[in-house]
């Protein structure tokens, strides 16, 4: 009895550890994509992620967000997305000074210069990155990268200084300890950023590091079951979620299709054997980005976000409510019994 | 130039990836065992870690701060450590009720029953676990866990329960949703709990997912290097801490050793070889714990914790001015010049 029961709790274990975080993260990602208002994006979470397989999954989930690259060149390998190999202070550090330093980053990659220019001073970072990108005639536009200080500021320095120099077409990326909510205050303030990089913070998720979400047995060799525990009731039978503009229904899997909804749950295994081929990537933040687009406004907030009315079937109730009744009454007898 | 450069940045991301995570869960933990005040810990984590590989993590660095088991199969084999099976919902859900569950699991693991009383009724539950462990004459102490509900009042009903059945030597287990200061409210209300489970809060190191630690580069070819970058200054140069019980002084390497101190840094590489085999286990332990026994109070408080004051040294404060200055004075010259 025991050995069905303990396999389908591990496969229950690694699924939720799965589904979790990788929900969180591509909230925490999306959230990025609508505070930026255009601007791109690109995940620098490698270094702070909680584990290695973290980075790949923060990759991926970033991506389906609408992140257009990653600083994580094995995740760009293994799901075929853009890497967006950054330019390190110790990089920089390791020449005599910065115009070396951004000359011999220049000579190895032409055509995808993005100077970092805070390592000492910003401004001064700035003016070497034009001397430098001058002197070469780099063929692509060159971008410059401001990782400190404040940004809305130095990001209007750095486009003046860029613009009087004739490199209109010059990008400007900032970093450092982004979230959503900094990624807003600069596009509010009007800052001259091309796009970001967002590293720590969108990469553990960092003010909701889990979900307490759960994967619970709803039913057993036909009979639907239940937990009652304190605060953590949960809902017997299978079930499927109506979706329409106005918010849900949860509902069960065995009443009749709700008109004018979208039926969210599809099978994807059966007797343990997936029923398709994984979907491309590029499908998946297709769907991520009409679901986004989807949502009231109110609950795409930044601050204060309203949920998506969830509304519980009739049918649902009732099959909880009798579920609960026959249970209590079972575990009542046995224990008058002992 | 790029390439070796390049390889040590991916060196330093990995490096640091693993390192502040394991420390921020490892601190985590450490706080547990701290709030617990002699109660046994055992990790729950892996649901809800940030992946398979922080699950493994999470496993290690809470057995190194003093956690006597974890739920983690695969992290019991890797690392040596005490495997710690829990009966989940689902399992008890199974059947037709309690008595059926908690007979066929304890019949399959008659020395390790620890019964989760809390899927229906914590009450009847505790009562279907006494008359099960009577019934089957239990070669072991059994155990109850308590999942949900108010957990202090729970364990004093369970324990009287116990008590009055005359399993005096049964254990009282609790769980759901805890970190340190959830155990230090039930460690101080007197709970008669004997051990804790912690799974989501202590294994995404949820108040501190991340530490923003880094990994900069100090010297180059001989030479001392420094970032100066708008509030994330770096010091140049190889360093020693010394360490005494009244804090700790952050000098350079070249400096003589600091008497009555103790020199915190070892090597443990050399071209790129280790030095000794990897510490087991148990020395890593006991170093965690000697380490944390020596920590002033006030810095091992889970509330406003004083940190332990670290002063620099004057020949170190000396070298990062000179550096910074050097370097200023580098890059003024080559913007002048342009």
């Amino acid at each position: 009895m025991t050995a069905p029961v303990a396999e389908a709790q591990l496969a229950e274990t690694v699924l939720l550890n799965h589904v979790t975080f990788q929900t969180a993260v591509a909230t925490k990602a999306a959230r990025c994509v609508l505070a930026a208002g255009g601007a791109q994006l690109v995940d620098f979470a490698f270094r702070r992620t909680q584990g290695i397989d973290a980075s790949l999954a923060v990759a991926r989930a970033s991506a389906i967000a609408g992140f257009i690259a990653t600083s994580n060149v094995a995740a760009a390998r293994r799901y075929g997305l853009t890497a967006a190999g950054t330019m390190a202070h110790s990089f920089i550090e390791a020449f005599e000074d910065e115009q070396q330093a951004f000359t011999a980053f220049a000579e190895d990659f032409p055509g995808k210069t993005t100077f970092l220019v805070d390592t000492y001073d910003t401004g001064r970072g700035v003016r070497a990155a034009i001397e430098v990108a001058r002197r070469l005639r780099l063929p692509g536009p060159v971008g410059v990268r401001l990782d400190s200080g404040d940004l809305a500021a130095l990001a209007r320095l750095a486009r003046t200084l860029l613009d009087d120099a004739g490199l209109r077409d010059a990008r400007i990326v900032a970093s450092g300890g982004l979230d959503e909510y900094a990624i807003a205050r600069l596009a509010a303030s009007g800052a001259p950023i091309d796009a970001y990089g967002v590293g720590t913070k969108m990469g553990v998720s960092a003010d909701a590091p889990y979900l307490d979400s759960a994967y619970k047995l709803v039913a057993y060799a036909g009979r639907p079951v239940i937990k009652l525990s304190a605060g953590k009731t949960s809902a017997p039978g299978a079930k499927q979620v109506y979706r329409r503009p106005g918010g849900d229904v949860l509902a069960l899997r065995e009443e009749p299709p709700l008109p004018g909804h979208e039926a969210l749950l599809l099978p994807v295994m059966r007797d343990g054997r997936p029923l398709a081929a994984p979907e491309p990537l590029a499908a998946i933040q297709r769907r991520c980005h009409a679901a986004l687009a989807a949502l009231p406004p109110a609950a795409r907030a930044l601050h204060d976000a309203e949920p998506v009315p969830v509304r519980i079937s009739e049918q649902l109730k009732s099959l909880r409510d009798r579920t609960a009744r026959d249970i209590m009454r079972r575990t009542a007898d046995r224990t008058a019994g002992t």
